[in-house]
């Protein structure tokens, strides 16, 4: 039985755009800080693959520095700036605010004065979408590029981060995304690149598959194809709701990502879950990927008001654009049965 | 006329190792923090990178950081520690250190208190090599790894600074070498990747293309393959100096880089001489490759006590493994007679 991955917000398969964009990219000799013929090259990508990434994200007025990840990405916008945030974001942000924001119980955060707070578009957990406020300092939109139409420009957010990896491109890079006239201070210095914002010479081969995968999955958001997606997440919800009553679908009754969906079963360790999945055959999470292995209760439900033992129970299934009917059916048959075992057990 | 690159201390070649290795990794989905299948099967990918780097530069018992480049590694290794260093070291190390160490005239730098003072290993201007006394805090490794031999344990460092890039590995990709029980304040934070000093999911596909490029470099370097490089350097550095009686040849009388020639011309400005030979279809370069593209008077040279004007006047030549005696005697010809006309005009 070959296996089943529903963990795309953890990471998703290199779109073959990217592949594709990557390996042309593996020919290009120059450093682009090079003034020779091989360098222009090397620059000449470089920047179609900022304006790629712009117009993919309606950031056309907008400067992008390219990181290494969308946690790169956060320090530089956030760190030393006595920034509001709430619980629910990630880590690679919550590290450098507070946590003074307000979470109700449906996940939404209320923000106060926009222009020192930072706010996630949508939740890596559990799917729910903020309304940004514009003016915002910085939001993380990580999770929300490529699963939904974003337009950075529109948005009036001072600041974005944005990841690669979450929507088909190469993992290990990222961009801050910089209205224009925003600034922000070097963390890494030297040689000026990315106009002195962040210097070392740049990942090529990394922006060019940023760029394109950027590109197809602004396509794929344009031609609806999620839509398929949260139908599939929503058969997936209705079928494990019939057959699990007292499991509780977090975020269910506003708007999500369309792939996303969070379950609690008090008092079924969400650990235990994903390890039995994974035997079973398939790939799900527990709260955010988190790189010592060990899995937490997670904060983002415990903001959200609910007790430390719903919060460690709960799970996080989120589809791919390649997720059938046919895998949400065989997860939703294995799962449940599972679910009814430990319910044995536990009686 | 197909162009001749001369400009591998600036960026060389992707090896076709790394290339392998970087579209085999490719396929590898899941993210290293998760702990399902497709998670472990990354991080194992991640884990095999890190041994085999390590391997390849004597560091076995060695912690390996990756980054997303030497540059990134030097703010991790210098920033705010009030490190002593020479005003010949890169710019990324220059960001964060004094220039209170003396440069004699052949580029040598002494070091009155390791503990305290950063020191590279090789000049990528002039190829220089300095003694780098034991317990050195921090050593830019970057033009060393893969043309000499390098055993970082064996070194006495405690730290260094490598890339890949400069060794026929992807660009975007580096690392901060720290003997164990050496710690370093995490600059990103988040996640806690890379045993919490580095966060953000990780350069899978990069951190396989580093390593392949480090043990195919090993190799060659044990296999003696710049001695060939050498000794067309030398055929280059005698041609050009029979022909060019009051060109600086710098460094000359001095243990260099094998592949490096650096050399002024005192009235004839490097950044012409760049242009004019690219025109003619050969990449080299004056001074370090610098973002903005402007190029300025070699601070290195400076250092060695060469005035304004001669340091204004000084071009790279740095050779590559694949280099051939037919470039650089086409260079040499060029060369010589681009100078000629320079003399001529100048009269």
């Amino acid at each position: 039985m070959t296996r089943v991955y529903l963990d795309h917000n953890a990471t998703t398969p290199l779109r073959a755009e990217a592949r594709a964009a990557m390996i042309a990219a593996m020919d290009v000799l120059g450093n682009p800080s090079s003034v020779h013929a091989e360098g222009r090259a090397a620059k000449s990508l470089m920047e179609r693959a900022r304006a790629d990434l712009a117009q993919a994200m309606g950031a056309g007025e907008a400067d992008i520095v390219f990181t290494a990840s969308a946690t790169e990405a956060a320090a530089l916008a956030c760190a030393e700036r006595g920034l509001h945030g709430a619980a629910v974001e990630h880590d690679a942000v919550g590290a450098w605010v507070d946590d003074s924001l307000a979470v109700d119980a449906a996940g939404r955060v209320r923000v106060a004065d926009p222009g020192q707070s930072v706010l996630q578009w949508a939740n890596s957990e559990t799917g729910v979408l903020q309304e940004v406020p514009p003016g915002i300092a910085v939001s993380d939109m990580t999770q929300a590029l490529g699963k939904l139409p974003v337009d950075f420009d529109a948005s009036g957010a001072r600041m974005a981060l944005v990841s690669a990896h979450k929507l088909g491109g190469p993992k290990g890079i990222g961009a801050l995304v910089l209205r224009r006239g925003q600034e922000v201070p070097a963390m890494i210095r030297g040689g000026g690149q990315e106009m002195g914002r962040r210097s070392g010479t740049e990942n090529i081969i990394g922006m060019a598959g940023f760029a394109a995968a950027a590109r197809a999955a602004a396509e794929d958001v344009a031609d609806g194809a999620w839509d398929r997606v949260a139908h599939l997440r929503n058969i997936l919800e209705k079928t494990l709701e019939a057959g699990a009553k007292t499991t509780i679908f977090v975020g269910k009754d506003v708007d999500r990502l369309p792939n996303t969906s969070c379950f609690a079963t008090p008092g079924w360790k969400g650990e235990t879950q994903v390890m039995q999945m994974d035997l079973a055959g398939f790939a799900i999470s527990a709260g955010s990927a988190c790189s010592s292995g060990k899995v937490r209760a997670s904060r983002v439900l415990t903001a959200m008001g609910h007790d430390p033992q719903t919060a460690a129970s709960a799970i996080r299934v989120s589809l791919g654009l390649e997720t059938t009917e046919d895998e949400i059916m065989r997860f939703a048959e294995q799962w449940l049965a599972k679910r009814e075992k430990h319910e044995m057990r536990a009686a």
